[in-house]
Parts: C-alpha cells; sequence; structure tokens
C-alpha cells in the first residue's frame, strides 16, 4: 500500500521449491512468513494487565516485514485469555453502575467477579483480539482479516481448498491473514495425545496449525513464539542445559525433554515434533522467547536478519563445528599450549615461520584468488591492504622469528615470591588470558601475526576476518595449525567461518576472555558497543594534541608538528589539535608553522579563541573533540602550559600528548601532569606505537584504564595466578590461639624482563 | 477495580497542601499524576508507521501506576497525525475495491493518496486515538474517558468550574481521563506569542494545557514526554551542553536556549515556563524523553520511582553540589593529589589515622546515634557490623599508619625504561586510575580504610556508604577531608549523599573509571549488571573446591578441609565442594573427614556420582555450581587428579582451588593446570586474602581475568602511562630515507618493589 516510511522493498529471490533454509543468514530472502503467537505472548502480564506492549511491538515488526514486500501470516493465541479480561470488565461494570447509585468511594477496588467459563470467554475474547490487531494494524497501513480454523478444515479435502484459496487471495491482496482455531465450537484438545507421524498433523495446538498451516501455504519461515528461549539439550535450569543455535532432524535423540515443561499444552517436545514436521514440508522453523522484554521489540525481525536468536530448525548439518564447538575446542587445546615449555611454543611460531616462506606459491594464489572476486567490488586501498607479495611473507617470516625469541619467558614468569610463614609460599606467576576474539578486516597479514602473538602468550585464539580476505585466510589458518600440530595443540586457534555474525560473537561472555578489534576505529567502535560483558582491548578515538610553548624551538616545533600531522594522517596517533602559546601569535614561529601546514596541504580549522584573534578566519571548528583522520587540524590558543593541560584533558582523548618546549621545567610539569596514555616532550606524536617503543610485537593500542594502556605488547595477553605451597596450613593457626605467624619475606625473583 | 496481578496498593500520605516535592526520591509519593504525551511521543514512528509499542508500553505504566492506587490523567497529542493516517487508510481502501476489480496485483501499493486537510484529520484522528487508548486500557481493566477542551474552558469561571468537577468526578471513579485540545474547532494556535505571566497561562500547546489542567487539579506530578531527554545547559550537541538533572526556578538565566529547537511547536523554552507555572502552582514537574526505544518502557514509572531521568523541576535548591559536581571536583583535586610527594600522601594518611584516635569521642557519639536509629530495625548481625567502638578505632588506626609508610613506593614508579634511539628515552611509570567510585554496606570502618587506600595510590574516590550508617560516615568523611586538606585537596574524597541511587552513579561512565563494591556477593552482582561501560572490580561467586587426593596425608586432608569449611563458611574463600579420590571410598580417611565435618554440623550434599555409590545418601545436590555460604557443602567423587581439575574447570568459578596430596608431581600438576585466581596445594582455601598473602591493605578480591586476579592490593588500584622525551624526534628521521635507527635498548630500573 500506500503509505511506507524509510523501508524500501526488499528483493526476494524465489527459493528452491519445496527446501528449507540451510542457514540462518539465509532467512532474509524468506518471502512469506507465518508468525505463531503462544498464549504466553499475547496474555501474559509482567506487572499487571495484559501483556500489551509486547503485542503491540509484534504488530510493529510484522508490519515492517509486510511493508517490505513480504507476505506474513498470524497465528495467534489468547482468545480465551482476552475474553475472560472482557467478561470480568463488562460484568464489573454492568455492577459499578448500580453499586456507584447507593455506595462511597472504593468499594469498586473490591469488588469479586464470578468465575467464567472458558467457551464463552473464547467467543467473547475473538472479538476483542481482532479489534486489538485491527486497530494496531491500521496505523501501519495495513488491513488484517479474522480466519477461524478448526482440525475438521485442513481434514476435508474441499474446506482445505478453500482455505487455501482464501489465504492466496488475501495475501494477494496484501492483507495480513490472523489465524486462530474456533475454540468456541471446538474444545480445547486433549495434550499429550501423539502427533500422527509426518505426513498427517493433527491440529490440536496452535503449535500443530502453524506447522499445518505453514506447509500448506508453502510458507518459507515459520516463527514459533512462545516463554522459552528455544530448545535446550537439557532441561533448562539443570547444570548444563545449553540452547541449541542450530538443530537437525538427526540430533533429535541427543536431546533429553524435561518432564516439567513450563509451556503447558503441548509442551517442547510437541513444539519440535511440530517444527519437525514444518521442516519436512519445506518450511524453515524458528522457536523463540516472544515474552522477553529484552528482546520483545526485534525478535521477530532479528530472526529474519539471520541473528542468532532461539533455536533453528535446519535439514542441513554443515560440515564443521559450531562456534561454540570451536570456542571449548580452543580452550582445551589453549590450556595444553599454556602447559608446554617456552621453547616448545617457540619452535610453534618458527615452525609458522618457515612454513610462511615454504608454502609462499599457495598463499599468493589463494590471495590472487581474493584479489580476483574482490577487483570491482572493492575500493582501491582495501584491495591494496588485501594483497600479499612475496617481500610481505618474507618480512611476516623474520617478525614471527623474533617474537619466538623474544617470547621465551612470558608465560610462567615469577613476577612475586613472598614466605607468608614458614614452609608457606606464595608466588605471583604469569599466565595466558585464555580465549581471545580477534576481530580483523581486510589485511590477511594479521592473520599469522595474531596468531603467533597467542602461541607466545599461551593463548587460545578464536579468529574472525574479513569475507573478501576468506581464500587467504584458509591457506593461513591451515598452516597455522600445522605449525601447532607439532606439538599436538592445531585446535588451540579457529578460524570462524565468515557467516559467523560480529555481534552473535560479541555475546558469548561465558566462553570469550577478551576481544581484539585491529581494523578501523569504527569497528572498534561497534566491537567496544556490541561487547555484552567481555572486556574490548583498543581504542576508538585518537584525538592527539601537540602544545608549542612560548619557549619551543622553532626546528622542533615545525619537525614535531609537520610529522605527527602529516606522516600518516589516518592513523589514530596522528595529531588532530595544534594547542599554541599565546605570546607566538603573530611571531615567526607561528608564521612558519601555518606556512609549514599550508605546503603540506592540511586544511586548517580555527578553533573559537584562535578565531577571535583573526581577522578573516578559517572556518570554525563545530567541535573541539573531531577526529579528523585526514590532512585536516585544528588550531587553538592556548594562555599557558596549565592552560594546555586543561584543555587536553577537557577536549582529549588521554590517547598521546606532546609538548613542545626548551624549558625542561614546563616539559616535566606537562609530562607529568597531562593524564593521557602517552605523554611526550619533543617527539611527535606518531612514536606512540608498540613496535616503534620496543615491545616486539602489537597487540593493539588501548585507551582503557585498566589492564594495558598505551601501546600494548604481549604482556597485554598476559594475567597473573596466585600459587600457594603449604604442609597443611590453616588460617585458625595463625589465630590468637594458634602457633604460627605471618613472616611476608619477599623473596627475591629474577628481574622481571617485560617483553 | 477488581482485577489486578502482583502491584499491592501502595500507601500514599497526603503531601502537605500546594508545596512541590523538593528531592525525586520523594515522587514515590505523588497520589494525582498527568502524564502528557507530546505528538513526537504519540505518533513519530521509528521505521514504519506510527509508534504502537510506545504507546502500548506508556499504556502500561499507566495502568501500573493507576492500579497502584494512583490518580492518573493522560494530555494526549496526535489526533491530526492519526487521523491523516486514518483517512488515508479510508480513502485506499474504497479506491482499492473499485481497483481491484479491474486490475492486476501490485497496483495498489503504488497508488498515491489526495492531501488532506488538517481540522478533517483532527476529527477523523480523535475517534481512532480514543478507540486505540479505550483497547489498550481495556486490557487492564480500566476505563478512560475522553475529555476536550479548548482555551476558553479554563477562562469562563462556570466552564472551569464544570471541568473541574468532571474530571473529579471521573478520578473518583477509579477511570483515567483523556485530555486533548478540541482542535477541530479550535485552530492551532500562534507560536511564539507569550506566555501571560504566571497567574495566567494561555493554552496554545500541549504544554500550557498540562500545566494549567496539572495546577487546576492539584496533581502532585506532571510528567511532560516529548522527544527531548530533557532540558540542557546549552543547546543539545554542542560541546559541553550537559543535560541538566534539576532545575530550580533561579537557574533560568544560566540557560542557553538553542535557537533552532526541534521540539517545534512552544520549543524547550516554551516547554520551561509551563514547567515553571506548574511548579509555582504547587506541581512537580518532569520533562523527560518518551521516545527513546531504550527507556521507553519504564520512563515514566522510573520517573515516579525518584530514577534520575530527564529534567526534574523543583522550587527547593538542595546546599551541597550534585553528585555530577562532586565528581568532577573529586577528579580535579585528585590530580593535585597525584602530583604530591609520595611523603606528603603518606603524611595524610598519617594524620588520618590521628584524627581517629584524637576525635574518638565525636566517632562514637555519631556512631551511637546511627546504632540507636538501627535498633529494632536490622538483624543483630548488622548491628554488630555496623558498631564501632575504641578498638576497632585503634587497630584502624594501626592498620593506616602501616599503609602510610608501605605507599611511599606507588605513584611513579618506573616499570621499565627504553632507550628508543640517540637522545630518545622512553619510561613507563605507574599512575592513579582516576576516579574510584566505592559502595560499601553497613561497616563504617569501611571509609577510612578505602580513604587511605585511594590517597596511598593518589586516586579520587567517590565513597557511597549505607542509609544506615549515614552519621559514623559524615563524621568519618569530614575527618578525611581534614586530613586531605593539609596538602589542599579536601575535595579528592567526597562522600554522596546516601539520597543518590546506586543505579544512577554506575550510569555515570564519563565521569568515573572504576567501581569497587564492598560488601556481599549480592552487592556485586547488584553492581556488574548495572554499571554500564565502567569496569568493575570483585568477584561475585567463590566457588571454591578442595580436592583430597588418593596419596593425601590423613591429618593435613582433616586440617584443610576442616578449616576451609568451617573458619568463616560465608566468606567467598571458603570451600563449597569436596571432591574426593574415588579409591579413598570407604578407608580411614573418609571416614574421618565425614566424621570430622558431622562433628562441625556440616551440612552435606551429594553430587551425583557420590550418591550413586552410597546406599542411604544425603540429599542429591541440584547444582553442582551452588555457593553455599553456610555449614553446607557438597561431596564429589572424581577418578583422578585430572578428572578433578575438568570438574573445577567445569563447576567452579575461578576464585581459589585446594589440592592434598603428599605427591609433590601431582601437587604441581595441579597447581600448574587448574586455571584459578588463586591454586593451593596443602593449605587451606582461606589464605586467599590480601592482607594473608602480605599485600598490606586488600582492595578486594577479583575473579575477572584482566587488570587485577585474585587478592588486591595497591598495586590494583593503579594503571601505567609512557612518557617519551626526545630532542625534536620524528618517526620520519626512522625511515629508510632518514637518519635514524632505532636501538630499543632496556636501561635497568631499580627492582620493583610490589606492595
Amino acid at each position: 500500500m500506500g503509505w511506507r516510511r524509510g523501508s524500501p522493498w526488499t528483493v526476494l529471490l524465489p527459493r528452491p521449491h519445496g527446501k528449507s533454509f540451510a542457514h540462518r543468514s539465509e532467512l532474509k530472502q524468506a518471502k512469506r512468513i507465518v508468525v505463531k503467537l503462544g498464549s504466553a505472548v499475547v496474555t501474559r502480564g509482567d506487572e499487571c494487565g495484559l501483556a500489551l506492549g509486547r503485542l503491540a511491538s509484534i504488530v510493529e515488526q510484522v508490519a515492517v516485514l509486510q511493508n517490505q514486500g513480504r507476505e506474513m501470516m498470524i497465528v495467534t493465541s489468547g482468545a480465551v485469555a482476552f475474553g475472560k479480561q472482557r467478561l470480568r470488565h463488562e460484568i464489573l461494570l454492568s455492577q459499578s453502575v448500580r453499586q456507584a447509585l447507593h455506595s462511597g468511594q472504593n468499594q469498586l477496588k473490591d469488588m469479586s467477579v464470578p468465575v467464567l467459563e472458558a467457551r464463552a470467554c473464547a467467543a467473547a475474547g475473538q472479538s476483542g483480539l481482532m479489534a486489538l490487531y485491527e486497530a494496531m494494524f491500521t496505523q501501519y497501513s495495513i488491513c488484517t482479516a479474522q480466519i477461524l480454523v478448526t482440525n475438521l478444515d485442513f481434514h476435508d479435502e474441499q474446506k482445505r481448498r478453500n482455505l487455501n484459496s482464501t489465504l492466496h487471495e488475501l495475501l494477494r491482496m496484501n492483507i495480513v491473514p490472523i489465524i486462530n482455531t474456533n475454540d468456541a465450537v471446538v474444545p480445547p484438545p486433549v495434550p499429550n495425545s501423539d502427533l500422527q507421524g509426518v505426513n498427517v498433523i493433527s491440529i490440536k495446538d496452535n503449535d500443530s496449525l502453524s506447522a499445518r498451516l505453514a506447509v500448506e501455504m508453502k510458507a518459507d519461515l515459520l516463527i514459533a513464539l512462545s516463554d522459552v528461549q528455544g530448545l535446550y539439550d537439557s532441561p533448562p535450569g539443570t547444570d548444563d542445559a545449553k540452547l541449541i543455535d542450530i538443530f537437525y532432524p538427526g540430533d533429535q535423540q541427543s536431546i533429553t525433554f524435561g518432564t516439567k515443561s513450563r509451556v503447558g499444552l503441548g509442551g517442547m517436545e510437541a513444539k519440535v515434533k511440530a517444527a519437525l514436521w514444518a521442516l519436512q514440508g519445506g518450511t524453515s522453523v524458528v522457536i523463540a522467547n516472544g515474552t522477553d522484554p529484552k528482546v520483545t521489540g526485534h525478535v521477530i525481525t532479528d530472526i529474519v536478519e539471520g541473528k542468532k536468536v532461539g533455536t533453528f530448525f535446519s535439514e542441513v548439518k554443515p560440515a564443521g563445528p559450531t562456534v561454540e564447538q570451536q570456542t571449548e575446542m580452543a580452550r582445551h587445546a589453549g590450556r595444553t599450549l599454556a602447559s608446554l615449555l617456552p621453547e616448545q611454543r617457540g619452535e610453534i611460531i618458527c615452525s609458522l615461520s618457515e612454513l610462511l616462506t615454504e608454502k609462499k606459491d599457495e598463499i599468493l594464489s589463494a590471495n590472487r584468488k581474493d584479489m580476483e572476486l574482490a577487483t570491482g567490488r572493492l575500493s582501491q586501498p582495501l584491495i591494496n591492504r588485501l594483497s600479499l607479495s612475496t617481500a610481505k611473507l618474507n618480512s611476516l617470516a623474520i617478525g614471527l622469528r623474533q617474537l619466538a625469541v623474544s617470547s621465551g619467558n612470558s608465560v610462567g614468569r615469577v613476577l612475586r615470591r613472598t614466605r607468608v610463614a614458614n614452609n608457606l609460599e606464595l608466588e605471583q606467576i604469569t599466565v595466558p588470558i585464555g580465549v581471545l576474539l580477534v576481530i580483523f578486516e581486510s589485511r590477511p597479514d594479521c592473520l599469522p601475526q595474531v596468531s603467533a602473538l597467542a602461541i607466545a602468550s599461551g593463548n587460545a585464539l578464536l579468529l574472525k576476518g574479513g569475507k573478501e580476505a576468506s581464500n587467504t585466510n584458509k591457506i593461513l589458518h591451515h598452516l597455522t595449525q600445522e605449525a601447532l600440530s607439532i606439538h599436538g595443540v592445531a585446535d588451540a586457534i579457529q578460524l570462524v567461518s565468515t557467516r559467523e555474525e560480529v555481534e552473535d560473537l560479541c555475546k558469548l561472555d561465558k566462553m570469550i576472555d577478551l576481544i581484539i578489534p585491529r581494523g578501523s576505529s569504527e569497528l572498534v567502535r561497534d566491537i567496544q558497543r556490541a561487547a555484552k560483558g567481555i572486556p574490548v582491548l583498543g581504542h576508538s578515538e585518537g584525538v592527539c594534541h601537540v602544545y608549542v610553548d612560548s619557549e619551543a624551538s622553532i626546528d622542533k616545533a615545525i619537525d614535531v608538528v609537520k610529522d605527527s600531522k602529516c606522516d600518516y594522517p589516518a592513523a589514530c596517533n596522528a595529531m588532530e589539535t595544534l594547542l599554541i602559546h599565546r605570546d607566538l601569535l603573530r611571531t615567526p614561529i607561528f608564521d612558519q608553522i601555518i606556512d609549514m601546514l599550508r605546503t603540506e596541504q592540511v586544511k586548517i580549522h580555527a578553533g573559537p579563541r584562535f578565531a577571535s584573534y583573526l581577522t578573516f578566519s578559517p572556518s570554525e571548528v563545530k567541535s573541539l573533540r573531531t577526529e579528523y583522520g585526514d590532512l585536516e587540524c585544528c588550531i587553538e590558543v592556548v594562555d599557558s602550559m596549565q592552560d594546555a593541560v586543561d584543555h587536553i584533558h577537557k577536549y582529549g582523548s588521554s590517547h598521546t600528548d606532546v609538548i613542545v618546549t626548551e624549558n625542561e621545567e614546563t616539559a616535566e610539569q606537562f609530562l607529568q601532569q597531562v593524564d593521557s596514555a602517552c605523554v611526550f616532550s619533543n617527539a611527535s606524536s606518531r612514536f606512540a606505537d608498540g613496535y616503534r617503543f620496543g615491545l616486539g610485537a602489537e597487540v593493539g593500542i588501548s585507551t582503557a584504564r585498566i589492564h594495558a594502556r598505551g601501546p600494548v605488547g604481549l604482556d597485554g595477553l598476559l594475567t597473573t595466578k596466585w600459587v600457594l605451597r603449604g604442609e597443611g596450613h590453616t588460617v585458625a593457626d595463625f589465630s590468637e590461639q594458634g602457633n604460627m605467624k605471618y613472616l611476608h619475606e619477599n623473596i627475591p625473583v629474577p628481574q622481571g624482563n617485560f617483553n
């Protein structure tokens, strides 16, 4: 229909007839969708009354999908509950009028209501429910139609055909059919009577009704919403119950159904049978929770977008393990990796380094495939980042060999040793963090680098690379596993399928200990937003300042400002704001800086104070917090070093800030006061980098204030554990009645060699 | 009315006539509430169509409050927009029937609609909007009544009185009046004509209508929802614009209104005038966003619960600064604290220690006040925790003096020094984290301890103590500031008002760097859940294991198990699960352990394997992950040390795990393999504690895997920064064309003295 806002019609390709979708990512293509709403979804309220907000947001999502050009159908429950509500209300109203005539305030509130009969409730509820659906869908310019069905409507061939053609006609007219069982004439079915095989399914609840209907109408997708998250491998609430992401028909025996299912009529077993029946009929099925307030507002659209919500039923079992299984395998093998000798981890890295040279041809050939696929689809800078060469591989191999050497002393290093008491010794030692998830874009050379870092630090690793480099990543990962296998820990590093959504990975908070995004600051920001409960190592912003003091040397100021801004303007450690001491305005040093910036074609934006000093000012900045990431910068005037520090604290991102001055005392004050990860005097901001700092390999740059800050080397991938060795010591021994005393003597440890 | 679920009637005390509420926390008492819905709330859709889900959840909240016994009124907008919608729909329907007779599919979708006249839309929309409200409220057994008003209804005395008595009658009948301007007969008002003083307010938009109505009806609270977050001190979007939490009439001149307000008719300035008018009439006002999907579902109930949502208008300006101002003051003074000499920080701590002894009487007298107030209201254990004594103060003072001595080397310690190149030297030094928020319950002795830790580490500190200790906390905080003032940094430690909600504090993510909860594991869990984007240092669970190996010594096993479980069962480092090697079953060591547990009255729960070995088994555990925190534990049987490790990895919380064995190789394997913060051999789990580890003061115990792990001392309150000193160095100097080379020579640093 005519009225739609901001939702272009999705191009939906026809689905191969009779085949359900193999992957969640294909659900985007679903054209005809049946949404089944369990009565818990329609009528169970949270605090009081019915779940109106929930119903409205479900209508909202169905409307969005309908207005994308899909054909939506709703199978609804809840008429009985609605009827109860309505009849109570009517009775109360009629009573209240009578009572109000001869009673005071508040008596209404305590009035009791008669017990209501279910069939009458169904009749009364049906119209109320439909009125509500209609009122809601009208707001989206969508018409609805009411269809009441009974079991017989599917068994009688004539009735079945009538139903079928009516529904098709409605869909053709862009009308959303709302289907319910005719509870007023048909009694609620007997629970626990089995479904009759796969070819016939008896309609005894809305699960079987919706499955029957979806197959009859050749729907692409059936979304069954109730108050359970989906299918669990054991009864929910038991110690090891896990939500199943994808369920395959063959897996049925691996499921233990709880005896007391909360889902009532039909229960989970019946839901699964109905889902499998629909699947065999060619309709994909997702069972999900429609009552969880955290997801209700987008559960249906999320499912259609292919996100991991509830349980997806698929006929096609993929060859590899799921990402959850990969994580488990990685953690397990990672523990073995961590228990190897440092030399053994070094051997693995050296072996990987050798393989990069030996298997050069295979790698470059895989890379050429990616390049060919990318040509014309990606921009030239992205293609450059994608491409490998013999030279790149050689320098990679050299870097890895260096890392192998320097990593000897990372895991198991003793940081501290204390004699707590006689024969009670405490050690704090370095251990790996656990399972890392590294998400990287484009550059496939990231893969062996990051893998070597994980190996050196004894961490398990999940790698999620970009689709554009999938062939190159595959061979590089294969070589990494080959190297790992020399010590039997091939599984410690896993390549995650390109089909997995980054957002879903960021939710695996019990399985992944640290996420490291390697790529643009947009990537980092997105991941920081998506990560729920998992720490993210990275910085999303670099608003770096260079402050040129009144006592700066002309040459140093020019050199440092030029290098900070122009060496690589897209880097996070490039200067964004130049702070100039007021006394320098209209002096040679100021003019020379401006000339240099003009020569280098840097576009200048004026801060408010700077603008006020100029007659013809450059454009004034919109915000003093802008990260230009290009040959652009802001210039602002400050009164003093202290004023510069205040400006940096107010507008900076605590990444890297620089002072240029010949006055050592001013420099030291600045270095002491500025509260950023890196603070420099008379040196370019571009030095803020793991390699330039001499940390060996760089894990990333962090602007977080805890754990690791600034450029992060191998140490950022380590944590510590406390090991205490006693001889049956108890704390009671140290109480007033006990016979022991704490000594707390520091025992010297070898000087820490931080790499 | 009769039907309500789980919402007991709130007891609402009468409000002193004509006075608005002084604090948000008093809003819970609001009985008569006007909710004003701007047209953006009622009709502006997100993806397509109208904002139905939003409207429904607003109805839901109004219904909840109504069913708590409050008297709710709604002032609604949106009739015109609704009418547009409805008329379009009707026109399309009538066209579509005709077209369907002689056209193919999809043509409907491209049909255009005529331009509609606003007044007609209003008439058509009014009934649709009311029908929707009625359908929605009916679901909560709540009746609604429609009231259309015009400007004249308030000016004509007779009409005004009629309106007043009608509304009162409706409220008395427990009916929710829904009020709108009669747009069909009255033209939309002229914008930008001023409100007429404070005694008269002309009704020209729904802001002024709702203000007029709220005062007329002596409402306690007016909630004005639109699509802005509230009132900002500068136009939203500018660099420093801050949402004002509480606005006082006198503050009006401190606000800069943007020239281009997005809120259209009336704009923000008019909203504020209307709010101030209502306030002066005795009605409290909150302006908030009703369109933000993150809060829509609970914006109204949150406001009534006193949470920090939008801008609260109050006549009573509190004496002290807001918590945001306190945080700013703390950060500022904290930077000075960090720049002091270590000896100066030590002096402050010593001075605090002395004050605790000197001002003993004042402290104990304040403590007695708290105790008296608590008697009968708190349980005896809580009262014990609340009470201070001379002995407690003395031992506190001694602890503080020790900390003053040991803290000398915390801030500014050089961890690493590198000669990057000639005359380019890099240092990594320890610096404070920034602003800490410590939330503690009951025990007021926590305050000086935590304060001393913050002073020693140079951090700014916000303290949030429990209401039950407010008098004691006040005097202790006063003494802390007295001690800080000897070096001019009194503001570095702030005591947050007991009125502030913990949940609101946990949202100050740009202002607070680390949250440390000190108290029950429930407190920690709640805070971990509430903290958005701020790291939390703490552990919420301690499921600790003791594994008794087949080669364990009888005596050590008995001692370690007894101490681990019985020394202090409520502690997080107490044993929850005892793992026994299979070979020990029915041996003397096993029998003696069981006897000891029986003697100590420890209730035993059997793990599934243990239960299978027994004929008369104790109750089987519900979950192997239970933290009993009492004289209860689970016993489970394992086949080997490796099996014990696997059990611990599967069911443990990575806090503290212990092996008892005489076989050193088995012990070392266990210590190496178990991936917990603390792993012990032949020593009680109760040693996992900062004091027993010899860390001096304990900040807490962390089961996080990054930053700090296990018992955390002062080091956990420090981070690092990188300081680079050059002579105009640029990275270009080191390029292939440059004339410099990286040296990366480690320069020895004094052996790190970890405290």
